[in-house]
């Protein structure tokens, strides 16, 4: 079982973001977690969509937050971005060939620990995830851009 | 997101062998599923590892559950199947390369989410997942058990 690359790369952009007072460039964010700046495009065009990151455009421009982190659900992201239709093949109705579907109570089970697993993450807002932004700045290397206000306002609206 | 297949192979086993009052063989349940055989054996060592199926030798034999079909908690058999060390990158301390691990809250956050998932599972055991045996065994295209089951049975085995 493993978290799509879609939802995980999504989570971290939104990390990176929270921590910024400013807008990021993908090429940032990139060379930052060191993963594929193609792949982050993608995914921010998915943050964009949902309206939780905006695109700014211009010679500086790149993404930033378009809500404050305290009013991101991680539930939300979360269940926006993973597919949850393949997580065994009786869930997806398209291609669905298992000779049990409808006399099992196996979808059933799955389904509420499903419900359970994202009802847990609805508890947690973007901003849970940073409890430190200076030490998550550090830890990024990026010590040049950590600015005197993030112990007090690190998050970007 | 997807259960491995290997979990979905077991609980479609033991499943299986929940309906029957004598004991199967492999040939016989990857023939009623239509999946590989070389992969359900390699399944089936991992429950009788377990102790939740055991194999009988000799000339008719198989595999048969160890225990009642109540006895058997499906959470139990996930958590002890399903690898969860690769969920997201962070969680694999072997190969874990995210350079904000530590420093983010992402992990904890879906550590509590994967517990609420596995804790909905304890509350299923083997039994609740065949609410219908008689139904199960239709669906399988077994007619010998149940012979009216002609007319309602589209699936092939």
């Amino acid at each position: 079982m493993r978290l799509n690359l879609h939802t995980d790369y999504a989570l971290r952009i939104l990390m990176y973001l929270a921590t910024k007072s400013d807008q990021a460039t993908v090429d940032e964010i990139a060379a930052a977690y060191g993963i594929s700046r193609n792949h982050l495009m993608k995914v921010a065009r998915s943050l964009v969509e949902l309206q939780v990151i905006e695109a700014r455009r211009g010679r500086s421009g790149g993404f930033a937050l378009a809500v404050a982190p305290e009013a991101i659900n991680v539930g939300f992201v979360v269940r926006k971005l993973e597919s949850l239709e393949g997580f065994v093949e009786c869930f997806d109705r398209m291609s669905n060939g298992c000779p049990i579907a409808g006399a099992c109570g196996l979808q059933g089970a799955l389904n509420s620990a499903l419900a359970a697993f994202l009802e847990k993450l609805d508890q947690f807002m973007l901003s849970d995830l940073i409890p430190d932004p200076n030490r998550f700045l550090r830890q990024l290397n990026r010590a040049d851009q950590v600015p005197s206000s993030a112990k007090t306002r690190p998050m970007a609206a």
